[in-house]
């Protein structure tokens, strides 16, 4: 029950040529900003300032959840919103409703003219390992237009890198080996919570979602079989009237493959390895299971903690998936959502190599054991250091709600106005801003890990293979190391050019996105990565750019007089 | 800049004969569900067992927030999904698609005749106080297509009443007498994270929202000034052309108003009260509010914290305020959005207070502090112990994305198939569900608190006013009272009726659901309220009911055999 193929354009490669579909949550329009980008839009505008040329950096200033790492996601949708920005005369309409009445005529004319054919914007690859204070995009364009960007761009970024980064960590405890199934849906914050934690959590490298929506629009692989709902709905087999099951191959039809599957639950019951392990097991769930089967004989997975899974659900599953195995088809294997996931895999493993080996039924030990229950990075953990048997895991409400921290802090400060570099002061030194249009860059080691990342001005040479570089904290003067890369890789690329003759990257679609994405973790040094106490990797600017930084500071920062 | 003018369908009343509009965002198909439900659904199909008359309840099992109460939401949003519930072709091809090859294509055309014309949803108004394992709606008709809205009706509750709640609870730390701003879209998860934020906030008790989109769509009222962007964006007052206003009467123009505010700012500087608090101010932030006010002279309301709140922006925007005043309008505030909010607001306030005095400014001693760093119900609660002059808040991520509890846990659960009850066991005691076609009631005592909800067997008799009824714990038998009821609410009614006659609840508009939930909050007893330690509420069952949950479990549990 996979699906990879799709129409919609996030899964075509664009290139600069291909025109940019709109973004994949049509809610997502000019309005959907703060007004206060139009109260300065209208005061930019009154100051005749509007058009004054602006350069905005996107960063966040700390790794979430305790880690040193982010992942990037949320570019795509950017610049589908970018690319399609036009306001419809109802929200010029409801704007001047809206601000106040003295506001002129004019400036409802601009809005109604505003496009981004005079907005650039840089970013780093989506699905790129990215570090704090570093941009992510950074925006040139006239600082009103620009500004009406902020709301909607942080909006889409904030939560996609969060869950993005969340996927990964998961990925991360979990092993490379386990399937991943994302099956948030329910409990995400709101349908597109939904819809972006399936795309996101998918780049992160989750292998599958139970997000039907989500399997259409973006081509991920769909999983899911049946709900305790399912098993309760029966009462019993007698309620099962089409009996037949053809065999896999075709050649023979079992007439009644109830009384087969009966005739499987009484010998389990009297063999010799199970004894006494279970009694009377419950006859809705058998009901169910075994309609389950006979409508998917080659897919049939149950979930098997409805009443006791020891003492029904497991044996129950097993006798259909004899039957089963009688006529030629596999059962795929049993989902746990309940109660103490290590300990019953683990019986449900010993069940079924105990089957494998008194009936000779090659491969039944292996039968797949899925685990579902408010799964998070601790339970996993804890899951691998007790042992279990699980081989797939299904992650719901942790996963994609981030419930270990909700939120990503991302920031679009002004770094630059008509080429005059800005700063940002504040009371929380924490929050000063990096002015300047920069370049940045990645610099790698011998062995082949990134070293550190690098800011520059814009206008300063790039750092050279084999050359020596000194790399400064940008806030911290002791703090300094040199250099010598043996790779250096520009990040910021241009992904809309406006109307410029740029080139531009093209948008990739979200399978490359997501092999980006875990060929970058696997490349990077272990101890940034690791779940308790990582190394921070390091982030620093050019001499250059930190004696600029510090000069602005003093020179924008009022002298105390204490008395 | 206000706004509750709104023509679109969610703010105006609708009785039984309106049409009902689709969900308010468009990606809500019935594709926005899990694979599970279609696969389910087959296997209904296959067994004849499709149209079988299923109930279901959807609760939740625990308050969230550590509270003892939630607030209802998201019903209106079930209700237009389900009212507008149809298969498209494009849907149909991708779930043939997506299922096993060996699907039959009566399935499909069976999906594609669903609607939920036979599909009964009862309900608690939206925007109640509401409690575990009481039904928030009851959902009944064919079990197929039921188990269909299953993913969405919970994504669309779960987030709804999880925010919804959070804002009651914000509200309650602040007190009545606070303007609460909601500022979180930039934070939300996802894009309508944050229009269901800006909603369902708005019902919880907040008076207005930053998000454009949301004022369009929801009629709520919409509140924003600048950011730091916009201080940091002007260089120095040189740059003001336009330096003309006009005087809040027309009568006159001040030609230059930045000489006029320089003035003010050297009368500041040396006046008696406060000498030495500040020398030189930040001369671009001084331009940047010289710009705000002649832009929005009515509204003039500045951000003070982006160099020094003290010895910049106070100074700053008290000399435009000055300047504002002798042209007769009056400034609006100041916002703090770093440091110490408590100290801050305080100074400011003194501020203020001695410029009302030496100069002689009615009122300007009461000009508004609006704050807005990371707050949330702790910091809130941190700042009255302190004590602080903020009279609005504007609270952003630790509000939208529930930063405390990012997930509500909301659960669907079969309880009736064909007439009979159905329980779901769990390796879990907690997560048994209550069986049975369930009326729902809440009792009320002498003193016009809410005593107890009640759930009784469909066809027993109602609690009546002023008859004692037994009302026990569902699962603890030790645990009962009785209770004579006052007063007798009913708690679940008809809001979606299908092809029936029966009577359909109109769907209220937002600012009546908001005007409920205040009212229901104000009817609790305050010690279920409280933020620390709340007394829990008393969920219970009629005797009756208390039996069969108890004789159907022993029914269904199997049997344990210890050797």
């Amino acid at each position: 029950m996979e699906t990879n193929s799709n129409a919609n354009g996030s899964n075509e490669e664009q290139n600069s040529f291909s025109p940019i579909h709109g973004p994949m949550n049509p809610m997502v329009s000019p309005l959907l900003t703060d007004l206060y980008q139009f109260t300065m839009a209208y005061a930019y505008w009154k100051a005749g300032k509007h058009l004054d040329r602006a350069v905005f950096d996107l960063y966040f200033r700390k790794n979430p959840f305790g880690g040193e790492y982010t992942i990037f996601g949320g570019l795509e949708e950017c610049i589908r919103f970018i690319a399609n920005f036009k306001f419809k005369e109802e929200e010029i309409s409801f704007l001047r409703s809206t601000l106040p009445s003295t506001c002129e005529d004019g400036f409802f004319d601009y809005l109604r003219g505003i496009d981004c054919s005079d907005v650039e914007v840089y970013a780093i690859c989506e699905g790129s390992v990215v570090f704090p204070k570093i941009p992510l995009l950074r925006v040139e364009g006239p600082v009103a237009a620009v500004q009406l960007l902020e709301t909607p761009f942080v909006n889409l970024v904030n939560y996609a890198s969060l869950v993005a980064t969340n996927a990964a960590r998961h990925r991360f405890v979990a092993g490379k080996s386990k399937l991943l199934l994302e099956f948030g849906l329910r409990r995400a914050q709101g349908p597109d919570g939904g819809m972006s934690a399936s795309k996101y959590c998918y780049m992160g490298g989750f292998d599958a979602t139970s997000n039907v929506a989500a399997g259409k629009l973006f081509g991920i692989p769909l999983r899911g079989t049946h709900s305790h709902a399912f098993v309760t709905s029966f009462m019993g087999p007698d309620e099962i009237v089409d009996k037949a099951l053809r065999s896999s191959d075709g050649s023979v039809t079992c007439e009644d493959f109830v009384s087969l599957v009966q005739t499987w639950l009484s010998k389990l019951q009297w063999s010799n390895s199970l004894r006494g392990i279970f009694g009377e097991t419950n006859q809705s769930e058998l009901a169910a299971f075994t309609s389950y089967a006979l409508a998917f004989p080659n897919n049939f997975l149950a979930l098997v903690d409805t009443y006791d899974v020891v003492r029904s659900g497991l044996p129950n599953f097993c006798a259909v998936a004899l039957a089963l195995s009688d006529l030629g088809y596999k059962a795929v294997g049993i989902r746990l959502d309940s109660g103490d996931l290590a300990y019953l895999s683990i019986e449900a493993r010993k069940f079924f190599c105990a089957i494998e080996k008194e009936f000779n039924v090659t491969g039944f030990g292996k039968t797949a054991i899925t685990a579902s229950n408010d799964l998070n990075e601790e339970t996993l953990d804890a899951l691998n250091k007790q042992g279990h048997e699980v081989d797939a895991f299904g992650i719901g409400t942790y996963l994609v709600t981030c419930y270990s921290q909700a939120a990503l802090g991302c920031v679009f400060k002004l770094v630059v106005i008509n080429n005059q570099p800005r700063i940002k002061l504040s009371e929380d030194g924490s929050k000063v801003s990096i002015p300047c249009k920069k370049r940045c860059y990645r610099l790698y080691g011998r062995d082949g890990y990134p070293l550190v990342d690098i800011m520059t001005g814009e206008n300063e040479p790039p750092p050279k293979v084999a050359e020596r570089i000194l790399c400064r904290h940008p806030f911290n003067e002791s703090k300094r190391a040199y250099v010598v890369p043996q790779h250096v890789e520009e990040l910021l690329n241009c992904y809309w050019r406006g109307n410029s003759d740029k080139a531009r990257e093209a948008l990739p679609p979200l399978k490359k996105i997501r092999d980006r994405c875990i060929e970058q973790i696997d490349q990077m040094r272990p101890d940034h990565m690791r779940r308790l106490n990582p190394t921070p990797y390091k982030v620093s600017v050019s001499t250059k750019l930190y004696d600029l930084i510090h000069f602005l500071w003093l020179n924008e920062a009022p002298v105390g007089e204490l008395q």
